[in-house]
């Protein structure tokens, strides 16, 4: 028997640390002979493009090489499976896959919308009676998987997050003018990558000296009011907004930044509220102000992941063969957290049937009264999620990176 | 006799280890006694806002972190001297400090602006007979100073840009479909930074596919026309452009990203050309596009400096002090490049009035004949000033830091 891995949705920093997981713990594995890579997630085995990743990896070295790699090594998609009663020339056409390539496991590292996959997949094949086991992987910067205590790639962006954000703390404070600086950060529907900026307070600086985060309201008169209050207090204000906020304004055009197109999986595409931020505190406060926007820097920055991260990911990958050859099916696997001090995980898996196009927000009970900061609690639930830096080689002053496409 | 030193102009990754070169030779000089820092550049000097470095660096390790700590660490400023001839009375500001702290040697470290400083002081000294010296330390991530071969900072800054942007193209392959990403990168007047991301084609990476630098003019249609023409070729076509292009348009209004002020030096404030050509090519070819402005992070970037830099940075330092003990004044420090292979420099000297308010251009020998891209010479220039990793050590999770203000 063979078996197939493929990983969706949008680039992480770990996902290929996962996509080693699967590879290293199934070559071990009794029973295994190929490991298949499909290019383009789900694609690739509709549209028959797989390589061997055993023709690919065959060296530790090459494994290290690419837990290291940033983005999806395989290719990636955002293809939403339609409903089987529908349309099933896709499901017949993955089993075709499956049959021609001898594939009794498939592995689909991605989130929410990838989990959608893995339940659809899984259901068609139980129904038709067929043995093939169905494994979700989770992956995502934005954390917000249910069931999960958190999702591999949000502590390597987690880290890069708090690291670059030190760094423009120390950047923004050479002045001695008055100055503002807002950091638009990840997180189309909820804000825990934005929330873990929080830890920066850990090394004694003051900033980020506001948060906001999409799970509350964001009205433009109270943000200006925040910005001034804080402002007395501070010489460089600093920032923290999710890029999810919905800026609630009466008097200002906003038009600009907000798009009304949406994505397969009707997501609003979203870029620019911190260049909107931007303007209104240039016009109604008129210090000096910019806006930085990490854009797609934090969740490719291999070059700053996370250790724990790598680690898990890695892990959770190979607890997903474990869990298929085990006779699990329709499953997504997670991470539970048995204590903060000392950090402790273990893996499991739950239905993917009830992952699938759900979002975990950020908890309430960690934001505070006037929804414009964390509270101290959430450091706890963050920081080990971001300890650890990986031994990365270097050629010609860039880290080393393994392609396979 | 004691001695003062401060920083100007915008951050850098390598201005502090500037100061550490500064700080660690003078304590070992013959006959220096104490270092003082200037808050804020030289306005610590006009204010009386002095802190004795002396009491804050105890030891080895305090050096070795405030080296990798990122931005001044002094703070800095923007102030240019008036004429003398006009206005004296900061002149006779900067002679009462230094009288005041018995200071007989003056050290800044900071761009063209800076050195504008140094030879006006210096220039004011000897004409009223004080034997006080005044040598400027060159810093800038533009690396656009005349006389140097490169500048401190400038390697660190680069060596950000290839590892970002090697990140970039491997975020930007995930998608099957076609895609252009534009990188914005800093560079007001002269392209070097932004031609530096040639490095990343060392990878075997064929991005960047287009190079554009403020030395050569910039045309829309010529820009749609090039990126056509790549996206023939390549799936994700990855564009590098300076900050500091003049767009020249014909048809396209462009008022929203190109302001009239100035600052205090005559510059222009640049934001958003990656942002325009982002909406170009999304109306004029319609495919998936993304502008990433790697504002800030490009300057300040210190978990990702290159160990040449930090150590050449220290070394000019030093060798400032030991210029200005050998009776030197009125100079800034440059660095001479004996050989690419093996990459070899030696420390010199030139009047700091020959390098104040002049830019040196990114050479058109190495601009390609189409303007849109930069020849492979320029790759052995560039590659030494990126090598070697410093040891950097981290406390939850974040590189440690020196905060000495």
């Amino acid at each position: 028997m063979n078996i197939a891995v493929a990983q969706s949705g949008g680039p992480t920093a770990a996902i290929n640390s996962s996509l080693c997981g699967v590879f290293s713990r199934a070559v071990k594995a009794h029973g295994i002979e190929r490991v298949y890579g499909s290019l383009c997630g789900i694609e690739g085995i509709i549209y028959d493009n797989l390589i061997c990743l055993n023709d690919k990896l065959k060296t530790d070295e090459d494994i290290e090489r690419l837990m290291l790699t940033p983005s999806t090594a395989l290719g990636s998609c955002r293809y939403k499976l339609p409903d089987r009663m529908k349309d099933d020339a896709p499901y017949r056409a993955v089993a075709k896959c499956f049959e021609k390539y001898d594939i009794g496991m498939f592995f689909y590292i991605g989130g929410n919308d990838s989990m959608d996959t893995v339940a659809k997949l899984s259901a068609y094949f139980k129904k038709s009676g067929s043995d093939v086991k169905i494994i979700g992987i989770p992956k995502t910067i934005d954390n917000d998987l249910c069931e999960t205590d958190h999702t591999p790639g949000f502590g390597s962006a987690a880290k890069y997050l708090a690291a670059t954000m030190r760094e423009i703390v120390r950047d923004s404070s050479v002045y001695s003018a008055k100055s503002v600086t807002i950091v638009e950060i990840m997180g189309r529907n909820a804000g825990w990558l934005t929330a873990s900026s929080c830890i920066v307070r850990l090394t004694g600086e003051t900033a980020p000296h506001l948060i906001y985060l999409p799970e509350r309201e964001f009205k433009i008169d109270r943000f200006i009011h925040d910005v001034k209050l804080k402002l007395k207090e501070h010489r460089a204000v600093i920032v923290a907004v999710s890029e999810g906020v919905e800026i609630q304004a009466d008097n200002y055009d906003l038009s600009d930044f907000q798009s009304g197109a949406t994505d397969n999986f009707g997501h609003k595409y979203l870029s620019g509220v911190g260049k909107c931020l931007e303007k209104v505190v240039s016009n109604e406060i008129g210090c000096k102000v910019r806006s930085i926007e990490l854009n797609v820097l934090q969740r490719c920055s291999a070059h700053l992941a996370s250790k724990t991260d790598l680690d898990e990911a890695f892990d959770i990958g190979a607890a997903a063969v474990d869990a298929a050859c085990a006779g699990e099916t329709g499953k997504m696997m997670t991470i539970q957290r048995l204590s903060d001090k000392p950090y402790a995980v273990s893996m499991g898996s739950v239905p993917a049937d009830i992952i699938a196009n759900e979002v975990k927000l950020f908890p309430d009970k960690w934001i505070n009264a006037d929804s414009n900061d964390v509270l101290p609690e959430a450091v706890d639930y963050f920081l080990p999620l971001i300890l650890g830096e990986p031994d990365i080689k270097y050629e010609n002053g860039m880290p080393v990176q393994m392609l396979i496409k």
